[in-house]
C-alpha cells in the first residue's frame, strides 16, 4: 500500500495498535462509530447483493451511500447458494473494496462465517462434529483441523469464525449436543484451547492464514430447562463457576481467544446479552479479557421481544435493550442491524455516553488492525480456489474421522477377518447417505458407510444393501417441518433388509439419528429438541428384526446426542458410536472395521439408560445417585469409555510426591503397557476427588489425561502433571483456591477409573 | 403445682419466659446444657424402654441416671408397635416423670412425632396426604385437619409435630411429592401458613390442644437432582427465594412458625445443615424467626459420612460434623445421641464456645416454658383414648377427603344416575385395599373403594369386585425390597377382570401407585424415586383389556407423583385423582360417584405428558417452552385444573383501580355464577404477570384464589386482593421490591386462566 508522508497515524502499521486505534476513533464521527457496531448478513439480506447473489454496487450505495462504513458482514460462505471458493474470494474482495473505496475513512469490514467443524461453504473441508471431535481426546487434532478451518475461511476473506463451541453439555434432550465438546469442563477446556490456537495461532499480527475465534455461548448454554434450547438457566454462581464458566476462562486466558458470543439464554432471570455482570465483571475484569463480545442472532432483540418466538421482557422497547446491550458489553449486534441501528441518535439523545460507544468501538477497530486488514483486505480467489477442499486437508479430516469412531461392544466380531464373510449386508438408514450435522458445508465429496465398505472389501466379498427403515421423511437440517417416517415403507424396507441380512453373512447397520431429530431449535415450528432418547420411528424394530436372522449384527451409531440405546446394544455384535464423521465417514468407518484403524475414541459424554436418568453426568456430589426404584443410577455406558482391538494394562501408578503443600505441583507417572495383538492408541485418564473440602465436591473429576500410540507389546510411562488447577476449587467463600487435605487420585482408561492413590497437601 | 416461697425463677410462670431461660441457663452444668441438644429415639432405641416397649426405669437410669436430663425423645406414637392411645399417653407420662424426677433441675422432656397427615399412630384419624390436601385449595379446611392432629398428638403426650412439608415440589420422580403441598410457591406458602395455625393456635402460652410446627424440609428439597431423594440443588439464590424460600418465610413470618427442620441436601455445595447463610442470616435475621432448627434424621453425621449412604465429606469426623452444626444454628441432634453425644467436652476442648450452646439452649428450653411443660407436663389417658379418632375428628377426615377428589375428565357418565346401571364391577388394584400412603398410622378403620361403593350403591345394584393386577407383590412403606408383580398372576387377574366387566354396565377402575411405587427413598437399599412415570406393572395392559369391552370406565386414580397417563384418561369415560384420600377413602368416593359430593379438587401440581418433560412447572420464564420435536410442550393436565359437575362463568373482572402507585394495594373483583345444574364449588385463581422488568418473570404466577361454594343458578362476586407482595419480585439487585409498569391480571378456573386485565403501577 502506498503511504503518503502526511499518511494518518493509524495508517502507519509500525505503530502499536492502541496508538492506531485511539488515532482513528479521533477522527471519526457518531455515525461513523456506529456503523462499526452494525452488521449485514449476506445470505438473507441484499442491502449489498443483486438478486443473483452477487455483488451489487447499486444496492451497496443505496444502503451505504452515506460513506459511514461497516462493521460486518455476516456468513458470505452462504451467499448465492455456496459459491465455489474462487467466487467466494471474490464476492468478499468486491464488498471490501466498496467499503474500503466508499467510507469516509477507508476502514474495511470484517467477514465473519460459521466455522463449528470446517467453513460453511461449497468444496470446504468437513470434519467430524465437535462431540466426534472430541472423542479423539486430542487437543493436537483438534488445532489441526481448526487450523485447516482457519486457512480455508481466510483465503475466501473469512475474518471471524463463529466457533469453537465451548458450552459444557449437560442434557442430551438438547438438540445442540453434537456442537459441542461434551459435558466435561476439563475436555471442553483443553479442547477448547486447542481449537482457539488452531483459529488464532499466536495471534501474530497481520499473519493470512488466522482468523478471529469466537467463543460460544457464553454462558451456561448447555443445560437448559426441560432440555429446551435456549430455556433458562437457573444454577448457582459456584457451580456455573466450576461447570460452564471453566472452558471460557481457560480459552480466554490461556487461548487468547479474541470474541466470545453472549448466549441466548437467562441466568438467574438475567438473559446473557444484558449480563454486566458476567459480560464485565467476569469476562473483562477478572479474566482481563480485551477483545470483543458479539451478539448472537437477533438476541439484543429477544430482551425485548420477537412477535415470531419469545421475548424476555427485561426491555420495554429496541431503545432499552440497546441499552442494555450495551451497557453490558456487547460490542456488535449480529447479524442484522436492529436494535444498535440507531445508536447514534441514541447517545446524541444522552440515553447512553459516547464514551461507552468509543470503548466498543474501539475494541471492534483493534481486531481489523491485527487483521491486517487495513494493509492487507483482499484475498486471492485462485489461492482460495487451490486452498480451500485440497488434498492435504482431507487428509486430516479423514485422520479427524479415524480418531473419532469409539467401539463401546465387540465379542469379537471386529476387526472383521479377511474372507470369513463371504457376503456383507449394509443395511439401515444412516448406511448410505451423505450425513454432516448441523452447521456445514457441501464438501467435494462425501464417502458413505456403504461407499467406504464397498471401497474396502467389495474386491473380495459381495456386498448388499438395504435402507432398513427410514429415520425421518426426506428434508434436511434448514427445513421446518420433519415428516415422521412412514409405517407402510418401514415395514417394507424392513422386510427387504431382513432378506438381505439372511442371504449375507454378516450385517453392518447404521442407525441412530439425523439432522432433523437433532438439531438446532431456532424457532418454535423448526425444533430439534426431543423429549425422549429412543431411537426415532422403527429402527428398533428394524434391530429387532435383524437380530432374529441371527446374522452377527456391527452396530454404526450416527447421531448428534447420547441416545439411550440398550435394545441396540444387547443385540448387536459390535457398537460403534460414530457421530458425525464429516467427509470421510465411510473410509474411516470401513478402516477401523478392516482393523485399518484400531479404534481409540473416547466418549466425551455419558450415555445415560434412559431420558428418566437426566441429569446423568459422572462428576456428581455424593449425594447425588442414592437409587432408583426398578431402575439403575449407573449409565449405559461411561464418560471417558471407549475399547480397542487391542489390549492395554496399567501399572504402577505412583506420585512424584506423595504429600506437597499448597500451591505446588507433583506429577503421577504410570506405565501403560500395550498386551495386546494389535498397535493401538490409549488415553490415560486421571480423575480426583477431594476427601474433605469446604463445600461438596465432586466423587470425581476429570483433570488430565495422555494419549499414547504403542505397539503391540509396547509400555510407556505416562506422565500426569498435577497442579494447584488440578486441586483448586471456589471454596466457602467463593475463592478459587487448594484446600490442605487429602486428595484421592484415580487413573485408568474410563471415567470408573479404579487405581487409586492417595495425595496430601499441606498447609 | 405447688411453689415454694423460695422457688427458683425460672419455676414462676408469671415470669417472661425470657427471664426464665436466662435464670435456668444460669443454673445449668454444662452437662446438662448439652443434654439439651440430644434425642432418643423411641422406636429404635430401647434407652428407656423395656423389650416388651414398655418403660424401663432401669435402662432409663443406666443411661440417663447421670441425670443431666434429655432434650426431646423421637417418635413414642410407634412405641411396642402402636400402642392404643391411653397406652401411648401413660407411656409419655412415664418418660416423663423419670426425666423431671431424676435430673438435677427436673427440665422436662419433648416428645416429637410425625404428623404428616395425622398423627402416625394407632387410632389416630388419618387425612388426605397433603398432595391431596392441597387439592382442596382450602386453607381452612388444612387448617382444621392439623388442629385436630394437634389435639390428637398433645392429648397422648406429644409436643412438637415433624410438619408440615412446606417443600416446593418440582420433580415428580421424587418419591416425596405426596407430601408436599405441590409445586407452586404461593399455594405451598397459603396452605403452610393454615397448617402451622392449625398446629399452633395463636402460641398461647400453656395451651393443651397446640404443638410445636416443624417446617421442612430447609430448604430447596423439592428439585433433587436426577429426581433422587437428597440429591444436589444447583439453583440460583433468586429462584431459591422466590421458589423454595418464599413459603418458609410466609410460614415463619405470617404463620410463627416455631420450629424449622434443615434438609438433607445442599445447595450450591453446602449442605443445609451446615449452610450458616441459610438458617442464620436468612432464616433468623432476615425473617426474625426465633425458634428452633432441629436436625433431620441422622443428617448432621451425614456432614462427614455414612458407612451405609454416603457422606456429604463436608466435615471429616464427627467432632467437625458437630460444629458446622452448632455454627450453622442446629439446636438439637436427631434421632439419637451421635455428632451432638459429646458437645460439653467439645466445648471444654474450646473448639467452640459456651455462648453458642446457651443460645441454642435456650431456644430449646424456651419452647418447654411456652409449651407450659413446667407447670402441666403430664397428660391424661382417658381423655386421650376419648379424643383420638374421635367421631367428630372422623367428620373432618371425611370433609377433606371429600374436597380433595378431583375430576380431571368427564364425558358425562358422571354423577352415576340411579338405577341406570344395575351391575357395577369394581376392579384395580387400588380397589380394595388400605391405603394411606408414607408416614401413616393406624386409624380406627378404613373403607376401601369397594366398600364405599357397596354401601353406596349395594342396596340398589350388584357391585362385582375384580383387582385386575397387582402394582407390586405385598409389602408396605416400610419394606426395603420391592417385588414387581408376576406377569402369571396379572395375566390371570386381568382376564378376571375383564370377565367381570363384561357382566357389569359399568367399571370403576382403582389404579395408580401404591405406597412403595412412590415413597421417601432413605437408605440406597430403600427406594421410592423413579425414571419414569408410567403406571407401574401392567396396569397399562389392565385399561387397556377392559377399554375392549366397551363397558364405560370411570377411572380413579390413587398416587403419591403424578403420573403420566395419557392412555388412561384417554380410554375413561371418567377421570377422577384422588391421590391419597385418609381413612375415609372409600366414601368420599362413592359420595362423590354418586354426586352428593361434587368434586371441587384443583390439582396443586401439573400432570406432565411424560418424565421427559421435566420439569413441567407452570410458572415458567417466557422463554423456557420452545417446544420440542414429536411431542407438545403443553402440559397433560395443568396445574389449578379440575373440573365440576355444574357450570361456572365468570363476568365482568375489573379492578378497583387500574392505576396505582408502587407500595399500594387494590383488589380484582369478579362475578363468578353456577351456570349448570347442581350445586358446587368453584376456585377462583388469579394469575400475574409482569410485563416489563429489570430480570425475567414468569409468563404467570399464582397470586390469590377464592373457594366459592354456590348454588345452582347462585352468583356471587369475589374479590381478590392485590397487595405489593403479590406485585414484588427479587429485582437485579437482589431486592424485593415492585417496580413501575404494566401488570397483566388473568382470572379463571385454572393456570391456563384467560380472562385478562391490565393493572397499571406508577413510581
Amino acid at each position: 500500500m502506498h503511504v503518503a508522508v502526511d499518511q494518518p497515524r493509524y495508517l502507519n502499521a509500525t505503530l502499536p495498535i492502541s496508538q492506531r486505534v485511539a488515532d482513528l476513533l479521533g477522527r471519526m464521527t457518531l455515525e461513523e462509530k456506529a456503523a462499526q457496531m452494525i452488521c449485514v448478513w449476506n445470505e438473507k439480506v441484499t442491502k449489498l447483493l443483486a438478486d443473483d447473489g452477487r455483488f451489487c454496487p447499486d444496492r451497496a450505495r443505496e444502503h451505504f451511500g452515506h460513506g459511514h462504513g461497516l462493521g460486518q458482514v455476516g456468513r458470505p460462505g452462504d451467499a448465492h447458494g455456496g459459491a465455489p471458493p474462487a467466487e467466494f474470494a471474490e464476492l468478499t474482495n468486491e464488498i471490501q473494496r466498496y467499503f474500503i473505496e466508499n467510507s469516509r475513512l477507508g476502514i474495511p469490514v470484517a467477514f465473519h462465517d460459521e466455522c463449528l467443524h470446517g467453513l460453511v461453504a461449497r468444496d470446504a473441508t468437513s470434519f467430524p462434529q465437535p462431540i466426534g471431535l472430541a472423542s479423539s481426546f486430542h487437543p493436537e487434532l483438534v488445532r489441526r483441523v481448526y487450523e485447516v478451518t482457519a486457512r480455508e475461511a481466510r483465503a475466501c476473506g473469512v475474518h471471524q469464525a463463529l466457533a469453537p463451541v465451548v458450552d459444557v453439555a449437560r442434557d442430551p434432550r438438547w438438540g445442540r449436543v453434537e456442537e459441542t465438546f461434551g459435558e466435561d469442563p476439563y475436555l471442553v477446556a483443553e479442547l477448547g484451547v486447542a481449537a482457539v490456537r488452531g483459529f488464532q495461532g499466536d495471534r501474530e499480527v497481520g499473519a493470512h492464514d488466522r482468523v478471529i475465534g469466537t467463543l460460544k455461548h457464553f454462558a451456561a448454554h448447555g443445560q437448559p430447562e426441560s432440555g429446551n434450547n435456549c430455556a433458562p438457566v437457573s444454577i448457582s454462581e459456584r457451580h456455573l463457576r466450576e461447570t460452564f464458566l471453566y472452558p471460557f476462562e481457560r480459552c480466554v486466558r490461556e487461548g487468547g481467544a479474541m470474541s466470545v458470543m453472549a448466549s441466548y439464554n437467562e441466568i438467574d432471570g438475567v438473559p446473557s446479552h444484558a449480563n454486566t455482570w458476567l459480560l464485565r465483571r467476569v469476562l473483562r475484569e477478572e479474566w482481563a479479557f480485551d477483545g470483543t463480545v458479539v451478539s448472537d442472532y437477533y438476541a439484543i432483540r429477544e430482551l425485548w421481544n420477537r412477535p415470531d418466538l419469545y421475548g424476555h421482557h427485561v426491555a420495554a422497547n429496541r431503545d432499552e435493550a440497546a441499552a442494555l446491550a450495551v451497557t453490558a458489553g456487547v460490542n456488535i449486534e449480529l447479524p442484522e442491524p436492529d436494535c444498535y441501528a440507531d445508536l447514534a441518535d441514541f447517545v446524541r439523545r444522552g440515553v447512553i455516553a459516547e464514551a461507552a460507544i468509543d470503548e466498543l468501538v474501539g475494541q471492534l477497530l483493534a481486531h481489523k488492525f491485527e487483521l491486517g486488514l487495513f494493509e492487507d483486505p483482499y484475498v486471492d480467489p485462485a489461492a482460495a480456489e487451490s486452498l480451500v477442499g485440497c488434498e492435504e486437508h482431507a487428509g486430516v479430516a479423514l485422520e479427524a474421522a479415524r480418531q473419532t469412531i469409539t467401539l463401546l461392544k465387540n465379542d469379537g466380531v471386529l476387526p472383521l477377518q479377511p474372507g470369513k464373510h463371504p457376503t456383507v449386508a449394509v443395511i439401515g438408514p444412516n448406511a448410505h447417505r451423505t450425513m454432516l450435522g448441523g452447521y456445514s458445508g457441501k464438501p467435494k465429496s462425501f464417502v458413505t458407510v456403504l461407499d467406504g465398505v464397498r471401497q474396502a472389501f467389495g474386491a473380495d466379498c459381495e456386498v448388499l444393501y438395504a435402507e432398513g427403515c427410514q429415520i425421518t421423511i426426506g428434508g434436511g437440517w434448514f427445513e421446518d417441518e420433519v415428516v415422521p417416517s412412514d409405517p407402510e415403507t418401514d415395514r417394507r424396507l424392513i422386510a427387504e433388509a431382513v432378506e438381505a441380512a439372511k442371504r449375507a453373512d454378516i450385517v453392518i447397520l447404521a442407525v441412530g439419528g439425523n439432522e432433523q431429530t437433532s438439531r438446532e431449535a431456532w424457532m418454535s415450528n423448526h425444533l430439534g429438541d426431543r423429549t425422549d432418547l429412543d431411537m426415532v420411528g422403527r429402527q428398533n424394530e428394524l434391530v429387532d428384526a435383524l437380530h432374529a436372522t441371527g446374522k452377527p449384527i456391527v452396530s454404526l451409531l450416527f447421531n448428534g446426542r447420547p441416545l439411550a440405546v440398550a435394545n441396540l446394544a444387547e443385540k448387536s455384535a459390535a457398537l460403534l458410536e460414530c457421530w458425525y464423521l464429516g467427509q470421510a465417514s465411510g473410509t474411516a468407518v470401513a478402516d477401523v472395521l478392516t482393523g485399518k484403524q484400531n479404534p481409540c475414541g473416547k466418549l466425551p459424554i455419558t450415555i445415560p439408560r434412559s431420558v428418566g436418568h437426566l441429569p446423568a453426568f459422572y462428576n456428581h456430589r455424593p449425594s447425588a445417585r442414592r437409587g432408583y426404584l426398578f431402575d439403575d443410577t449407573t449409565p449405559l455406558f461411561p464418560f471417558g469409555y471407549g475399547l480397542s482391538y487391542t489390549d492395554f494394562e496399567l501399572s504402577d501408578p505412583r506420585l512424584d510426591s506423595a504429600c506437597i503443600a499448597v500451591g505446588e505441583s507433583t506429577q503421577l507417572r504410570v506405565t501403560v503397557t500395550n498386551t495386546g495383538p494389535y498397535a493401538g492408541a490409549q488415553v490415560v485418564q486421571l480423575y480426583i476427588r477431594d476427601m474433605v473440602s469446604t463445600v461438596t465436591r465432586p466423587v470425581r473429576e476429570l483433570k488430565g489425561f495422555a494419549r499414547v500410540d504403542l505397539a503391540s507389546g509396547e509400555s510407556r510411562e505416562v506422565v500426569l502433571p498435577i497442579t494447584p488447577d488440578s486441586l483448586a476449587f471456589w471454596n466457602i467463600d467463593k475463592l478459587f483456591v487448594v484446600e490442605p487435605g487429602e486428595f484421592e487420585l484415580m487413573v485408568g482408561f474410563d471415567s470408573q477409573a479404579s487405581q487409586s492413590l492417595r495425595l496430601t497437601v499441606s498447609e
